[in-house]
């Protein structure tokens, strides 16, 4: 028995979110059978660094996997891509050591969110499209007070409740890149549905219907006025997991260029 | 009755093509549509200033429409566009002089082709995946010799017979953007399948099939080979048309950031 680490991008939106599910497609459930078409093992453990929701697309993903092959990784690599769908692709596969966790390994996790601010007649299910003009200046300057350890029950769905509500913000980026507006939070980890959240609050600042400081109100006083606004998952991409040792990305790249 | 110039974008996978047919569905057909639609007006003349095939795009197809509509531009814009399907959609509408003519005008167009040197999960409809490994700059080298007047015969489908085969070639770029190449063609005018049958052909020289002089030797003396190794039309777009004034675009960007 060894364990690998896989690295995979995918367009979640086909998919019912990474998590296997008995009566849907899965990200895991599509990844688990082309194990078994590619190696022809029923029996290994398949575990990712974090669920995406349905919808949600990833840049690189990560999951480590269990299984007693003697298939060598490049190969490996070649035969788990030949029986990926064609919106699912792994970019990596290597042999780490059983210390290894894809989830408890993980020091941060990085989202890119991609709002166009234009009709496009491509890539629509890669974005959200807003149609009000957005002032990034004060999207940038509201979000700023995030940044650092806060409780983001506000920004959570109920289901969080019972689990701590506090995380730790590394990093909120806001950038231009032709009519896209990129927004990437860095954290630890998120808390669901928090990144749809904080970023549907932000449009909703950016577009004047909120004040910029109703962000960091709602650190001090949640309320439940985030969920009204969760951003849809076509716009959201899981960018990378980051363990010990990993740099981290500072340019901000978008998936489309339109 | 006034005459209005309209570019347009569209993802042409779901299409016959450019040019109206009665039993499939073209982007002139669904934009004829939009048209009535939104003025109620039946009775107008609407001429692209060329077909595109099936399944190719365009970042800024130009038309011309002679209407007679009281609905002012900006209107107009956004009532074409709220009756489009999403994968079309118009950039801009604005009235012009009778003596514009969206094909007679143009003095030249710009093609576009994305290469995809690695399988991704995003935007299979945009790119044509090679697996073999290409050598972009004996590619380049071999382009060089098409630039300037020649019969492009060997590059054009079967139907161009009768009509001149004489084309002057204005430019060829060939370009690295992350995980695609970025070919761009640019000539007054091109024959049928000619940018797809030119691209199959430096793909076979970069793959090391064909031989590097392969290309110039195809001007002096035609021959069927190109039209075997015609590339897929997922990867072509029209990128612009040129009328008298227009700057001409210099920077070479993707559509997709892989």
């Amino acid at each position: 028995m060894a364990r690998y680490k896989l690295i995979l991008e995918y367009e979640g939106t086909r998919y019912s979110g990474w998590q296997y599910q008995k009566d849907a497609k899965s990200i895991q459930g599509e990844l688990a059978k082309a194990v078994i078409k590619s190696t022809g093992v029923k029996d290994f453990e398949l575990m990712g660094s974090g669920r995406t929701d349905a919808g949600v697309h990833a840049l690189a993903q990560v999951a480590h996997l269990d299984i007693d092959t003697n298939v060598i990784p490049q190969n490996f690599l070649y035969g788990i891509n030949a029986h990926l769908p064609t919106d699912i692709h792994a970019l990596s596969i290597q042999k780490v050591p059983d210390s290894f966790h894809a989830r408890h390994s993980a020091e941060a996790r990085s989202y890119v969110y991609q709002i166009s601010m234009r009709r496009s007649a491509f890539g629509k299910k890669l974005v959200w499209w807003v149609k009000d003009p957005l002032n990034i200046a004060v999207m940038q300057e509201s979000a700023a007070p995030l940044i650092g350890l806060h409780d983001f029950r506000s920004f959570a769905s109920k289901d969080a409740e019972g689990h701590s509500t506090k995380v730790k913000l590394e990093k909120v980026q806001i950038e231009v890149s032709g009519s896209l507006i990129l927004i990437r939070l860095v954290a630890s980890h998120f808390l669901h549905k928090m990144v749809r959240q904080l970023v549907g609050s932000l449009v909703e600042i950016g577009r004047g219907k909120w004040r910029p400081e109703s962000l960091a109100e709602f650190l001090k006083k949640p309320g439940p006025e985030p969920a009204t606004v969760t951003a849809p998952p076509s716009g959201l991409f899981l960018e990378r997991v980051y363990y010990p040792g990993d740099h981290r990305l500072t340019i901000l790249k978008p998936v489309l260029s339109i």
